[in-house]
């Protein structure tokens, strides 16, 4: 790193799933850079990319038009490669090549992982700004795209909503979050759901049978019941899955079996049981795109921000957290240890609301 | 019928699925005929509600705050009862003692023919007024809820699109459809779609790989494929559907298999014969819900105000059809032979324009 | 035109004011061009960067990501100097320069009537695609971007309306429409407004006040009603806008100026009138921009696919129209005779819809 | 207040200007209260209503439907007679009268302090719920509709940009913020702005002027500039308000005047010192209405049901703030106390990135 502490250079890259609000971040990451004199760097397709040299300097204006645009202008891959000790080492040797100061890495805890690995070779500094839908890392309350995630699912429902409304119907929807219901929770909160099903809680089928159908009696023709993509299944449809297990085309498992869709399961278990028209609807990858909400524009700019602010200030081996709604660096290492808890109260006040 | 003539008593009911601006289509129903001092009746729920003599009078008041939302105030629903001489009968004598003079039906093909026999029995007279988001009716250039539809698979392609691209992946899309590709071509041409996979059309999936493959080797590194709901499996397919056939389990056919969604099988078949990362996104129920578009409250309301019109004139046996983009009665029978066909340019246009 | 019959160079440009869905027509143009294997050329910033040799040849990969994004790819400007004999000799020497064989033009009526003038130095084919928010040009039942300025309006009423509601408010929303009713119109519609002011109708101050509180009287607690841009002042207010025309600052004319503007000008005459609290809304500007609806991206691929099947032909002085909802050519002057009209039905429809 | 206090009478209303999320956090009252098993009651129209005695029991069912509209279901208004000791009297009287324990009071400042005045008459249980767009309460971070209201002026600022950038101009925008610029800052940084102009800061024309007319020689072809509603005309354009001040027609001044409008004032003086094509865009009242977004749903149902959690806690006099991003009860005069500050940073924060 010859470079004068006045004049660094900086490399940017997104990692891992995209999520709406990477572009208003990566801009950030570029203008406040600029702004301090320092130069910019754009690494192409992630780690993957840095692996195979895909970097450029970028201006202001490659910034121009992007605030708007849902997806990262960078695009972003996952890498086989990276993960091995040679991959690393390959990275950190390419960072050092083009004399790089620093690297920030826009992603979620899978690439802050991949980010600590890459700095036991890497001299420069390392900082993360948290990026990912499902907001779910530890040792942050916010991480950018969960806003437009919700915000997306949350109108899709609205849509649902007029057509349940006018048959008669029960949908259940499914949302993403694979590991967390934070997503799922918010939506059901927002969309006025009847009741929320998420990794975190085991379901019973007769109670929640019997909570639907009590409903029913009350008088509801219709309702909403939200189902995170990663919410356990009723236990009598894993029979189903061992089946499924056994099928002889690898293709098919590729796709979505509804055996496998939480939704399509416990809507296939209701059905005997409530007296009630039941559809199922997955709502799918729309909610990783899409125009980002101004919420998420303004925390991607804002961390974008702080991340040059930290360089800046020496700092390394640190993300952007969202702390009592501030921006503070906290340890990399703590964004990688679990899942983010959902807080028990939002789960009751779901069906408090729904009731 | 013993109204007299400036003093008729009309009665309105939407049936079969429901459409954005069904809404707009009954409040100028009403309206219109309110300004032509008629009284107006809603049936609630479609014949299903004619059948349980679920009517009350409507006034101008009760059309308030309606024109925007989707579904339809006065719900909808099936009717295995009315499919009956017996059902028939007794919905033209519940309307004979209401002495209502006209009846106004707001749906499709299948209400369109319940309809024409409905009137073999009731003596006054019965208009229809096209809606489906599926826009495959005979004699008429458009159905209310189209746009609506269209629109809103446009809107989730375009997020769809953003990550797409960031991830370098061709998409598969499910749109609504069952016997009709109109859905999907206007779908596939307003959302810059690579190609489309539509019910009229049997195509070969050597070729369709090829096209796509020429697609990728020119330099696309990411798609999308507007499949119709009601398009062909592959022929390859089958053999999963008849695995499908011989399940146990009666409640896993309700849901939509990926065996039998054919943007899943496309998907499938199309994994192993191209090099592109393939996923699949069923947009599923939103299309028939939601705000409808300044387009169809338009028609809806210009539409609901024909068959009034009609009606004044003594017009039965008709529908509100567009021809040549202006209002014009048609003969219901026309409404309910088969589907309307898609023309051969709008696909080959789809497939210039994608290139 | 030295170039062979299956060899044609195609030049496109966009002229006047931008309209959503011109980047789809000129999408459409030029990957038409290249089924056919033309040569397609763009200039930029209309007439004014054709006289300034801004042109530049284009590929489909130019096109690519535009088919959803508002405003023109291509730019749009006026130009005085293109208004003068010199400067369409000028434009007409470089287009023969570039070897130009056809020039495609989208745009409004003034930019059709810049196209004939052209058209008697300039050798090549020209043909319009009718592209303009106004949907005002004579000849074609639509014009691109009207869908979408409609829509825009309606979903800010649609807003409007909520706190209208909560309030107990009379709105007055101007829309665009400088000549023409057609925007206020539709937006009136669907929209649910309570009445509509448009150009071509000279609306009585008293009567109006009259209609107002009957409505109010009937028990309307709020309402909406829609303003031409172009729509006539009341004639008391004209005094105002005497005193106006002698304000010493040159700048503040270039301001919309409550006496200039009718919306405002006839909430103030209300005011006295009529017992409900008012207030303006000027939508302005944001008509013209955004994503276009997907009616617009459709027609905006069909018309400019059709100028190349026109030029193809051999077709010059010619646009593409729509006529009974199809696309004809029709020839050029037929557009710039004035404002396409109003359907009186149209204005009475509002009034029965909103009563 | 002869009620046992497990058997609590709770009554709500919204005061002052509606907001976006406002029916989330009735509906949440209405629940979590009827959850408690006390009884529920709506009061219309505000402090107004409650004067006129207009109080209804509310049922879970009042509250279906509602959570995803624009506005308040109670209505709301000013009410001048509450302002009065009498009226304060009044309305105690009126509460004791229907025996309410407890009184919920969405809405703002102004609100709250009519809170705190009644409270010094009334014996039950007051509690506020923060409620306005501005966001500029003082002792909370958040305040429902704000994330609304600023997302509705960045999708419009999206839909100008696209014409800005087809045209080359710049634009200035008015949104709303009659003492505080926070949405003016929000909307400036999500939606890319190049400067904002906010009532904090006293903006220098001359250095104004140079700022944008720096970024105009770094290439920049069009631009935004956000302004508050309330921030400082520039001071030459006092003489102009003067003027107007004179102005013999009384209805005028009920307008926004151009001359009062800094947005149309900026523009004006910005014209003859800067190169570029100007044009004005006030939004209004749109930002007020609309369908909530998914984090003034979130936010407004976890407040009213904190409200009711106060309320059994035996708290009075308190308000449901948002503080380090969680929900606790602070004392209402706190709120009364000015306008919660700006962030400076935020201020550089938007220039930087605008630059």
């Amino acid at each position: 790193m010859g470079n004068r502490k006045d004049d660094k250079r900086i490399a940017v890259l997104a990692s891992g799933g995209d999520s709406p609000g990477m572009n208003a971040a990566l801009r950030a990451v570029v203008r406040a850079a600029l702004w301090e004199h320092y130069q910019v760097f754009g690494i192409q397709n992630g780690y993957e990319g840095l692996l195979h040299n895909e970097i450029r300097e970028l201006t202001s204006r490659d910034m121009g038009l992007i605030i708007n645009q849902g997806g990262t202008m960078l695009g972003t891959a996952r890498s086989a490669e990276f993960q091995t000790r040679e991959g690393l080492e390959k990275a950190a040797r390419i960072l050092h090549e083009h004399r790089i100061d620093a690297l920030c890495v826009v992603g979620g805890d899978g690439s802050f992982r991949g980010l600590m690995e890459l700095s036991e070779f890497y001299k420069g500094q390392v900082v993360g700004i948290p990026g990912t839908i499902d907001n779910d890392i530890p040792g942050t309350e916010y991480t950018i795209g969960f806003d437009t995630a919700v915000q997306t699912a949350v109108e899709a429902i609205d849509k649902l909503r007029d057509t349940a409304l006018s048959h008669g119907r029960l949908f259940f929807v499914e949302v993403m979050g694979r590991n967390s219901g934070q997503i799922a929770l918010s939506v059901a909160l927002a969309s006025g759901a009847e009741d929320v099903i998420i990794p975190e809680e085991r379901t019973d089928v007769e109670e929640f049978a019997q909570r639907l159908e009590a409903g029913r009696k009350k008088g509801k023709r219709f309702g909403i019941v939200v189902v995170a993509e990663g919410a356990p299944l009723p236990r009598e449809v894993e029979r189903a899955r061992v089946l499924r297990a056994e099928a002889p085309d690898p293709n098919v498992k590729a796709a979505i079996a509804p055996e496998e869709s939480p939704a399509f399961a416990w809507a296939e278990v209701m059905r005997p049981r409530i007296g009630m028209n039941i559809r199922v609807s997955v709502l799918g990858h729309i909610q990783r795109g899409g125009r980002p909400t101004s919420f998420d524009r303004v925390w991607g700019s804002r961390t974008g921000d702080a991340a040059i602010r930290f360089i800046k200030q020496g700092l390394t081996g640190v993300f952007t957290a969202m702390r009592g709604g501030h921006i503070t660096p906290a340890y990399l290492f703590e964004a990688t240890r679990g899942v983010r808890a959902v807080e028990p109260e939002m789960v009751q006040l779901v069906r408090k609301m729904g009731s």
